[in-house]
């Protein structure tokens, strides 16, 4: 990728004279016009009669408050990508901007290139009206309908970080960012600001955000628009920005002050990338600029509607008039809003845009609404993946030796990094060297533009490693470099992925949708290594130890999900290999990173990951007959688990018949009518034959494999093991054991489980519960695990 | 409750003389002493013969990191509450704090007072040391075994929101807040800056931010670590704060500095709360102080290792010295270490803290660590309740007339606030308008000490709901709030709560622990009012609709968390006035705010919820027959639907026998050994007799109905519908639609379950499914839905 060192800054625009203002201006009116029209009208696009109650809508899903002030900034916006030349997408951050993201994709031709059906003429604007919030139209946010997007107006606080997701390793992209100040109170907002610290002048584009103060959330002020400007720009230099404010209401003065200072930031931000990219600068931190916009919420909608002040209050957030259709002065107070953006000199008889309204628009390659970043899978090239074989372990004897197999899957990350020098990311919440993926600082840095020590390690700009201490940031970042059209990993510890669940819902939502529009090009998927995980969380305690990640993921459509719980390190890699080529999908894998059994070697690894689900012949006493008891497992440390469980049986009770078999892909478990991966009945009644008890040892919350097999024949007879939430500052067995999960109970449940068995396996089962209160007394008494718990290998 | 004005400030405190430092050091020293104690010792903990790898513990898991820093606040914040007679506690943000928090506590006597075996003795120290991060111990972090704290240091981010909810409403107290720099790069963290604009100085008490830049995370630097200073200070005066700095790292310095910045803003803090409290200041937002203290992580710790640096750096973070059992040097430098702090000044021979050390303490009322305010059981008082039979809705015949529950509930509330002004909170994004809960203005206004216009409804200081656009920030308000021995409810759109996922995690997990600890006495419940849920998120689209929190929910301790769907407005009044007067629970009631049907009459709402499953006689065929068919719904719209349906069903075959059976507490549906309110099987199989299909129409996700009754005989003909995942900006009928929810689909359903019924009624299932055809294409034609179904009562 090329790097353009951007054009000489100051003066690079033209004076904003009073044709260019017209201009804007006119863009500006006719986005407003057709804002307005999307949230009322059902006919009579254009106002060539007097307008009735059966043109209006019966209901009326907009928001106009935010909007006038989304197409204000588009119509600058654009002028300077045309003036300058420049490759540039926007985000839309404030809720409920649908309206202006569609007037302005209309109004550029992008959303008549994508819907043909929707010209730009006087039918396709009575389409485009009618289709807004419509059953059967487009949503009401900004969406992934909505060309040029790769952000959902709906749940808020995440578009600064998609928009630095957006800018990392695009050097010549400028991605607008606009905030709204409701959308500026969350947290992951707030957080989003420590962005600009990762990013790299040189190798990276730039994000300018907009902060919008339109005053107003739903109901209330928001926070930032009532304190004293100093305090905001005091908050906004202490993140190392530089401030700008654009404030009022009058158009004819706004126009012009905007105008300047969006040349100004241009300037700055072409000057710190010279500085940046020619070298030689002093080395000072950039101060990259940031706007902040405030007018008045609902600007030129009404002033007053029933008494009650509605332009530049709260009360314009959604429908300023409501009673449209029953209230004849309301009827009119909406058509003479509409006539004063006098649509007659914006659109011919026929409905199309006039020269004046599209003049500020830059030539159709730079439209912002058809920017390819923002369909991120037209410009996705394949990952460039070393044969993961390479790195596999030996294995000689299943069960005898360790691998940690997060440092394993680190050195192929390595070699993925460096085949992908600016195509993939790794992200971590201050985590990736406690997870054990360390080998990639081999080959790579963390992400890092603020100040660095002689003692540091692995810090530069250009770090392929992203690590702030907020899972949001990781995720959203992620979220926007992947919605671009590249690739990357986010690894976690389990229980703190949580904090990203409303995060996920939303990108898992947007895929849904984006899978339905053909012109959306597939993505890379988002990928999840877990670790750090609920069993091997014994030291920090009862806060790090949840799993439930798993159960929420799977509310989500099936066509997207996929959950993966690789037992070791081999088959680790064959599961990360192919997650990292798949497309539309939220893969997750759960993975151990301490020093653990290896079962598989590599050729079988594949094939056992293959097929997702399977046996472990070695293992089992079934010797392919219809076993006594299926001991099934799910996860590295129930698979430890399942093992010694077996090898006891089959010690004490050798004329057991036990199968053992073990789940990699968690989705195999469920019906085929359920979930792409399903097994077919007949495979999983072979596997599970219907009237064998089923011992299953499971990584999560036990109940979810009720939840996935209830429609299995099998089922009444599978009793499944699991994290029942009972964990503390404890040992690894201790954990096992605190949720009956630890080899004896296995075993003791084979025993009460299997007909017949009960009489003759008395005594064994009395050893078993012996071996548990041991084993436990001898932890509290030494503080670590019996060794023979400790260093259990598997033995046949 | 007396509001104090506090004393004049300047001077109040005597001079730091030489005095004071010895003794604020040598508590300093004791408590890193007895820190590093707990992290490597088995036994010898007076050090009175030299250190043998026996002393050691096996696993050493503890963080050495935060602690020295901690352990020096808190001699400091002592001696102050000693020296102004203040009612403090304190909030240790850090994660992994636990040896600070502990060591201060014991050497306070407050840890002897509520573990008696862990005496203030040479014995007691030894087994201090010993159950730290110890099998059947206590955990590595600050948690609810710990006294004196009412925040677990695990997951990072919450401390400040939890902090500001501590010292509302308590206008006497002083809340210092350490706030780790890894934990300020969260977002829950950097939202809660803003709290301080919600800090009310008269009727509030004062939040005492000490943020604590000890340079590292665990393996990377912090960003306001790496950051000009002055940008830092910025930072913070634009978030309306004067912030104080101290920074180095000879003690015999830092000593003097911490104790003239603590006067400093202690000073400042009385000095804002006078001036409010007196009247007659100038009216200008106060700028309340935060103190930003450097020091080197490991402060006093092995300065170098291995040829490698550690006190200031991120290897300090755990565990500085690893190989102390196998490594002789490493043992020595360990001693060393230990002695370094004179333990032999500090105790003694017995284990007992010399004068000199405990000279910084407060009186034992005011110690710090046996703040009642951080065991909030001792203070609650119960909720005075007014009779909410009174606010009921008459209900003549059922499915009639409607009513919007939650505004219903909004005229209760209001008086719960009149009832309570000092000790019950509303929380809310934004959104308590909107969720109708409007008339609690009449009573009280919202929460707001930033600027006022006059065109503004409904703000002030002293308001009791307290919005803000972070849904993480109403629940750490409310979260410190109810821990400190309060009430209150936090109202939320049902999709957008799952932002805090993690925070209930968290809190359920804390709710676990102390209810095993008998000192811990029981707190007001979390009450969440989920509403503008998913079937009436129609107008804002895909983003609003998810009903998963209550599968999210279900993962927790079946002792801590309830889930309740009461179907209209009398059952909801009764299911939140249960909710409002429960203990240690976390009640999820989810509820409609449309104008609804209503059912009940109250005598029969409140029979309904107290058992909490039953029938709807006045809507079934049964007769108390064995049914045909069971009709099963939980939730406001599957109720509609499902009545909708039987109504359908007694009119076209009015020979089936139909019992409709709704569902108001979800847990009932579980077996009473997987949930306390379990129905007992005989009682469930009479609702739902085994072999009797069932078509349950439920709220939420439809495969949490199975993993509720997979233990149920009449598991396998249950036929659950709920929210599968679609959704867009469409009408309310329509999403019903999408999801097979609607009451066409469910009579269709009962045709293809009941058995012998389908050819009798082929007729009907076209009919039916024309019905659907015909509704959907009505929709797509006029934007709304068919009058007849959207205007549809109850006939019989």
């Amino acid at each position: 990728m090329r790097t353009e060192i951007p054009p000489q800054a100051p003066g690079a625009a033209p004076a904003f004279d009073q044709r260019a203002q017209l201009q804007v201006d006119a863009f500006w009116r006719a986005a407003n016009y057709l804002s307005v029209g999307q949230i009322y009208l059902l006919d009579n696009p254009l106002l060539t009669e007097p307008l009735r109650p059966d043109h209006i809508k019966p209901r009326r899903l907009g928001h106009w408050g935010t909007t006038p002030g989304l197409n204000f900034l588009y119509a600058h916006l654009s002028r300077q990508v045309a003036l300058r030349e420049l490759e540039m997408m926007w985000i839309v951050g404030p809720g409920h901007g649908g309206p202006a993201a569609v007037a302005c994709a209309w109004l550029e031709g992008t959303y008549t290139d994508v819907y043909p059906h929707v010209g730009r003429d006087a039918d396709g604007m009575r389409r485009l009206f009618r289709q807004f919030s419509f059953p059967g139209g487009v949503p009401s946010h900004v969406a992934p309908e909505t060309p040029g997007s790769i952000h959902e107006g709906g749940e808020l606080g995440y578009s600064l970080a998609h928009a630095h997701g957006a800018a990392f390793d695009n050097p010549n992209l400028v991605v607008a960012c606009v905030i709204g100040d409701g959308e500026a109170e969350t947290g992951p907002l707030a957080a989003s600001w420590a962005s600009v610290k990762f990013v790299d002048p040189v190798r990276d584009g730039a994000v300018l955000p907009i902060l919008h103060l339109n005053g107003y959330k739903i109901a209330n002020p928001t926070v930032w628009a009532r304190v004293p400007e100093e305090d905001l720009a005091s908050f906004l230099e202490g993140h190392g920005y530089r401030p700008y404010f654009v404030s009022g209401d009058d158009p004819s003065v706004m126009h012009g002050r905007m105008a300047g200072v969006l040349d100004e930031a241009l300037d700055a931000i072409a000057a710190i990338q010279r500085a940046a990219r020619q070298g030689g600068g002093d080395g000072a931190r950039p101060r990259w600029p940031v706007i902040v916009l405030r007018t008045p919420k609902g600007w030129t909608g009404p002033r007053e509607v029933d008494g009650k002040p509605v332009e530049g209050t709260w009360r314009s957030h959604q429908v300023p008039l409501d009673k449209v259709r029953e209230d004849g002065a309301h009827l009119r107070m909406l058509e003479e809003w509409l006539r004063r953006y006098r649509p007659e000199e914006l659109f011919t008889p026929g409905g199309v845009p006039v020269d004046d309204v599209t003049a500020v628009l830059p030539r159709p390659e730079r439209r912002i609404s058809a920017s390819p970043h923002a369909n991120g899978g037209l410009l996705l090239r394949p990952l460039r993946l070393p044969d993961f074989r390479d790195y596999a372990v030996e294995v000689e004897r299943p069960g005898t030796e360790t691998a940690s197999a997060t440092t394993v899957l680190g050195g192929w990350l390595r070699d993925v990094v460096r085949a992908n020098p600016r195509t993939f990311r790794l992200m971590g919440p201050d985590e990736t060297a406690s997870n054990r993926l360390s080998e990639v600082f081999e080959a790579t840095n963390r992400a890092w533009s603020a100040e660095r020590l002689p003692t540091d390690e692995f810090l530069g700009p250009d770090g392929r490693v992203m690590e702030v201490l907020s899972e949001h940031l990781c995720q959203g970042w992620l979220e926007g470099y992947l919605l671009t059209g590249r690739h990357g990993l986010f690894n976690c510890y389990e229980a703190f992925i949580h904090i990203v669940d409303a995060m996920f819902n939303q990108h898992a939502k947007w895929l849904k949708v984006s899978r339905t529009l053909p012109w959306r090009r597939p993505i890379a998927s988002l990928n999840y290594l877990l670790t750090s995980h609920v069993w091997r969380q014994d030291h920090n305690g009862f806060t790090h130890q949840d799993p439930g990640f798993i159960d929420h993921v799977l509310n989500k459509k099936p066509e997207i999900v996929r959950v993966y719980l690789p037992p070791d390190a081999n088959t680790l890699l064959s599961v990360a290999d192919h997650c990292l080529s798949s497309r539309d999908y939220v893969n997750v894998i759960v993975a151990g990173k301490q020093p653990a059994l290896t079962y598989l070697p590599m050729d079988e690894a594949i094939a056992h990951c293959t097929r997702g689900i399977g046996t472990f012949p070695w293992a089992g006493t079934d010797d392919g007959e219809t076993p006594d008891v299926v001991l099934a497992c799910a996860g590295d440390i129930p698979t430890l688990e399942t093992l010694a469980a077996a090898e006891l049986l089959r010690e004490h009770l050798p004329e057991l018949k036990a199968r053992v078999v073990n789940v990699v892909d968690l989705m195999r478990l469920q019906p085929p009518t359920e979930h792409p991966h399903g097994l077919p009945d007949a495979e999983f009644d072979t596997l599970f034959p219907p009237d064998t008890p089923v011992i299953f040892a499971f990584h999560g919350y036990p109940w979810l494999i009720h939840r996935l097999t209830y429609k299995r024949a099998a089922h009444p007879h599978i009793h499944a093991r699991g994290y029942k939430e009972e964990g503390t500052t404890t040992t690894p067995f201790d954990m096992v054991m605190l949720n009956d999960l630890d080899r004896f109970h296995l075993a003791m449940d084979v025993i009460d489980r299997v007909p017949g068995i009960g009489p003759r396996a008395a005594h064994l089962r009395q050893y078993l519960s012996d071996q548990r209160l041991d084993a436990r007394a001898y932890t509290r008494r030494h503080g670590e695990d019996r060794p023979d718990i400790r260093d259990w290998t598997w033995s046949r």
